[in-house]
């Protein structure tokens, strides 16, 4: 059973840096990682249609035996999460819950800002999550649509990322907030450009840092961690054709992807 | 048969620039649109999933009955376009063709770029398409990903659009081009933008503009054309929920859409 991997999917490639936090956490466990590039991004779509895209590719991690489902997309962990539970034997976690403890641990004026796609900031998930835990916290949102293109885009400093920073933070920075969840996947990439932005006093809240962490927990809490020192397999598996998921994800991963293979999913 | 619609596809919101232009050209005829926002963008798909993604658009557009179909997506139009005209009887039009036609008959120093997505850039079906009328032409193209987020978002104009554009667009213009081709519908309403990047002696060619010149061209050659005066019917479809669809497609399209009904295409 602790050989078994860690299932871990996302819209496409976000949450490779979910993955990153993960093998940096627990180095020694087995991972499958699922990209579903033929149907990102999430962000932008409905939830009947997030929630049905989330049940595939669960239903595809389990063929690969996972030992735990790690939803490292906050689109779909904002939308679907509750559903996917109420399926499966295992457990499951999303990027959303450990982002909202961990503001909530964070913030001191209690005024959290919020920052991702547009369907994560409309499903208000951020903010319910933060509230259930501390009523007496008030958030403020924002949806950046621009930012995961300017991530994969590469442009991660610079004068444009400066300049869609500045536009996207100033009405935060005026609700006077003490912390910012990142929360999107891409979103680790602008740390530096966000920090310079909303200075050095703001505290980020990155939800991946947050979720290795919490994975790491239940693991050890369940006695499911795997502590073998050979090395883990690392398995990647897309919707769509491998070759941009590996120009732009080993930079997100910080290392060489070699096991990757296209499957279909859903249509 | 003349009373039979267009049909019109798209990945999404974009080629709602391409039916503006059919409807200012044509303003009689029935049209059907097909926004496949459930799938889109394709600009970062491989070719085998846009070929199979087209397809499913055409059979669709076909249940509508349709006299004459654009391929309203400048990726689609690359690299899918001669496989759906071998599979049906009734004239197919892309985006392509008439842009590179018009780029042709503009340039005079034959020194042309192009701007488009990734995998439009990436076929470099424009080039081919310009250099088989005449192949005297240098080509220079540029893939520009930000600029249909960007469009989407509605920051048309502003210091964001202009650093974007100056970047994108700063290796084009030292290659001395005098012609530049918009190679995706997105793209005109950023028309304001990359004029004043590129100076006003830039010919910037607008395909959604060409594009309806050749659909009324092929409708007025074949005698399919619709002259009665009623009110023509414009039906849009989409495959993700249309509220999205409808936010930003009346800014596209520049007028109201009222008829519009959401379908379940290939998943």
């Amino acid at each position: 059973m602790n050989d078994k991997p860690i299932g871990i999917f996302d819209s496409g490639i976000g949450g490779l840096t979910v993955l990153k936090e993960i093998i940096h956490t627990l180095p020694h466990e087995n991972t499958v990682y699922l990209g579903d590039t033929a149907r990102v991004p999430y962000g932008i779509r409905s939830p009947e249609t997030v929630i049905r895209y989330s049940y595939e590719n669960t239903q595809f991690l389990f063929s690969q035996d996972i030992k735990l489902l790690v939803v490292a997309c906050n689109t779909a962990s904002s939308i679907s999460l509750e559903a996917i539970k109420k399926r499966t034997g295992i457990p499951v976690i999303g990027v959303l819950e450990p982002g909202a403890q961990a503001a909530v641990a964070a913030t001191k004026n209690k005024r959290v800002g919020i920052i991702g796609t547009e369907a994560t900031i409309h499903s208000s998930s951020y903010t319910k999550a933060i509230q259930r835990i501390d009523d007496g916290i008030e958030t403020y949102t924002k949806a950046c649509p621009l930012f995961v293109p300017l991530v994969e885009e590469g442009w991660t400093d610079g004068p444009v990322a400066r300049a869609i920073a500045d536009t996207y933070l100033q009405d935060l920075l005026e609700k006077r907030i003490d912390t910012l969840v990142l929360g999107c996947t891409h979103y680790p990439l602008l740390k530096h450009v966000i920090a310079d932005v909303t200075g050095e006093h703001m505290m980020l809240i990155d939800s991946a840092v947050e979720t290795s962490f919490v994975v790491k927990k239940i693991l050890q809490g369940t006695r499911l961690h795997r502590e073998q020192k050979n090395a883990p397999e690392r398995k990647f598996f897309v919707t769509d054709s491998p070759d941009r998921f590996l120009d732009v994800g080993e930079r997100f991963l910080g290392q060489k992807i070699t096991c990757i293979e296209k499957i279909m999913i859903g249509n």
